[in-house]
């Protein structure tokens, strides 16, 4: 809103998130009459099914009804218990629709779509096909794209309004649809759904059946929602725990202390190695304290660099950019990056060690072979970080997991006990007869 | 596509992401000649641009003119060394159009608008605007929305082509139109229209200069690439590395590793911090080696609460599901997460440790002291890594800053220096008098 003046709903809307849910029927209540079903039908659909189970019993009918069925069956999704009682609030042929969007996945084509489309038949005139376009506006979700059904429901093809509007007019619809059609079945994730239309340059995609039969259509911006919702799932998981259902400050306390503690006992108790393997060089450690000072420092940066190539690699894949196929060349290049970035992360450290000897002495008189150790490791420790973080997303996908729970911390964990095993192992052979 | 056979131009739209430059020009002219346009229609404005810039000089203008001017501009902003050459193959209307348009950033307002849109002028009648909204039909992203704009260009109002359609034929356009309209300036960030789009449910929002002239709308399918760009460039960041320009495939081995190694090596340099505070240490580490041990599963419970943490308030922030206002119960909230988190792992280090200790005497005659000594370590850790992790989004969005820049190896950082403080200063209360 640049250059109007918010009105009551709008500054309802903007905090309408950080509310209290006690807050949130009075502060919808208090709204002007005119303004509170333009507000709810804003809302999200998770909001407006609460929002709709909090009002008075009497008033909910009238807000059930105000929605599209693609709509109603999203508010009605996110009360699963309440399910009966909210389509009960229906007109019946809303219902029926309802009923049968109900059975598909939330994230998948027959969730999503919209069983209100602009239908046409072959063997309609041009003329007739326009009027009859012009009738069914306000009816369905949009008019620039038409669906061409025989008497059986059956997809035959499409037609733009566009081309429609300027073709002879003496011909049959039949003879300017487009019969080339891209279309997803309702089991098509909306993933699939968006690499399509984005790759394509599509506005919107038919749902068809096994048989052909023409169920709704998904638009571009029935997706936007849900991608968005899912780019949040990705990185929650990415930050290593389970997705919250919803808003950080919606989520119970105690709902969102089990979505993050299953994943932090999990790597606690795969961190617990690097316990074990410390205890196999505690002879080492008590012969040469000074290799313990640099555990942190080793350990860290090859967490840090397989991080990045996990998500690196996470992002590729789910844009498509990186295929499984392509693993191969994946694992050279990251070969490659890891050795020159264990480079240079080695020859920063050999400097810091050698200007903090000649300042304080701290690191006794073999600090040169200790500078080279830690170089060595480095480069070593890297190296594998980077490798094992850009393989993980590929063995995730091809086990058929997400490759999204590859997490930062899940890679740190991974990379942490080999981390140990190379960085002392390297220690043995350079200090083997000096400090060891 | 579903049921269908994919044509050459689908299948090669599926692999072109993965093949090398060199090849894509030979696949590209060995399409058949009817599917070239839509092909190419069909590619990203990166893709668009470097194909056609490989093409040979006499096909250049040919596809350069298939695009609608803000695709246009897209692929300009794509190759900005050959802007002149580019826009001169353009006609002069476009061309004009498109100049416009480059003058704004990519992911604003500006950048993203379509000037071609729906106008019609507050006078006319109903039946007028029907027939002239036909006639724009074609040549405008959509003519479900049409914008009533004064002679000079002032946009007075909207109307939705339904509402048209079912208004009384005698009165005009102005009667009918609404003029509590959403809009954005050109300088609007992108993320700013998708939060309008689905917060406020529309489809289309009007894009005014400081005067309320009308320069084009921006439309939710033009998000959705956009937004997908945005939160690959949100995820990368969160993997500790600056986003790279492009897909993953085709950065250059150098470019990816200058964006790799600056953030790795400022984590580095951070990093370091550890190794001057061991020091501090080095005599306890001496006395009690059992306690090296336990410093990689410490710092990592630590940077894993925080990474969890900040993941979860990133998303949340650019969500709007909380906002810097709310810092106060956000820390509230995370400070009993991180209580709450921090006792579950010192629950389950204790029965490992105790467990251990009855099996194979790994800990020494003092182990009931160091278990505790972990277990209250681990408290404190977890509870500062999600504190730290939560506050850091907010202080670099109060400073200015994306806060997707806190990334988990960031967090990780922060956290393993205050994690060694603090588990070396429980050792020396819990262990004085015994082993240290």
């Amino acid at each position: 809103m640049i250059g109007h003046s918010l009105s009551a709903a709008d500054e309802l809307l903007d905090v309408w998130p950080t509310l209290r849910r006690s807050q949130r029927v009075d502060r919808f209540e208090a709204l002007p009459r005119d303004q509170m079903d333009n507000f709810f039908l804003a809302l999200d659909a998770r909001s407006q099914s609460r929002l709709l189970l909090s009002l008075p019993e009497g008033e909910r009918r009238l807000y059930m009804r105000l929605l599209a069925p693609d709509d109603a069956a999203d508010v009605i999704q996110e009360s699963k218990a309440k399910r009966q009682y909210l389509l009960d609030l229906l007109d019946d042929r809303t219902m029926n629709e309802v009923k049968a969007l109900l059975a598909f996945r939330e994230d998948s084509a027959g969730g999503l779509m919209n069983p209100r489309f602009a239908r046409l038949r072959p063997d309609a005139s041009i003329d007739e096909a326009i009027s009859y376009l012009r009738q069914q506006l306000g009816h369905v979700e949009t008019i620039h794209y038409a669906y061409v059904l025989d008497e059986n429901q059956t997809l035959l093809g499409v037609v733009a309004l566009k081309d429609l509007v300027s073709a002879d007019p003496t011909k049959t619809v039949k003879a300017v649809m487009t019969t080339k059609i891209y279309s997803v079945s309702p089991n098509t994730d909306q993933n699939e759904i968006a690499h399509l239309l984005t790759e394509h340059g599509i506005k919107a995609v038919p749902v068809v059946d096994e048989n052909r039969h023409m169920q709704g259509i998904v638009m571009a911006d029935d997706l936007i929602d849900v991608l968005r919702e899912e780019d949040t799932e990705d990185i929650q998981k990415m930050g290593g725990m389970e997705a919250l259902d919803g808003p950080y400050l919606e989520t119970g306390f105690l709902a969102m202390i089990r979505k993050r503690a299953g994943w932090l006992v999990i790597l606690f108790l795969g961190e617990m190695l690097t316990a074990s393997a410390m205890t196999h060089f505690e002879e080492e450690i008590q012969r040469a304290v000074v290799l313990a000072l640099f555990i942190p420092l080793l350990i860290s940066s090859g967490g840090n660099s397989g991080s990045q190539a996990t998500s690196l690699i996470i992002r590729a894949l789910a844009l498509r950019e990186v295929r499984l196929r392509n693993w191969w060349r994946v694992i050279r290049r990251e070969v490659a990056a890891g050795v020159a970035l264990g480079a240079i992360l080695g020859f920063v450290g050999l400097v810091r060690i050698l200007i903090w000897q000649s300042l304080w002495h701290t690191y006794g008189e073999h600090y040169v072979l200790v500078a080279l150790t830690i170089a060595c490791s480095l480069v070593g420790v890297v190296t594998f970080g980077t490798l094992a973080g850009s393989m993980l997303p590929f063995i995730l996908r091809r086990c058929g997991l997400d490759p999204a729970s590859a997490s930062a911390p899940f890679v740190a964990t991974l990379v942490d006990v080999t981390g140990l095993i190379i960085y002392f192992t390297i220690a043995k052979v350079i200090l083997a007869g000096t400090l060891l």
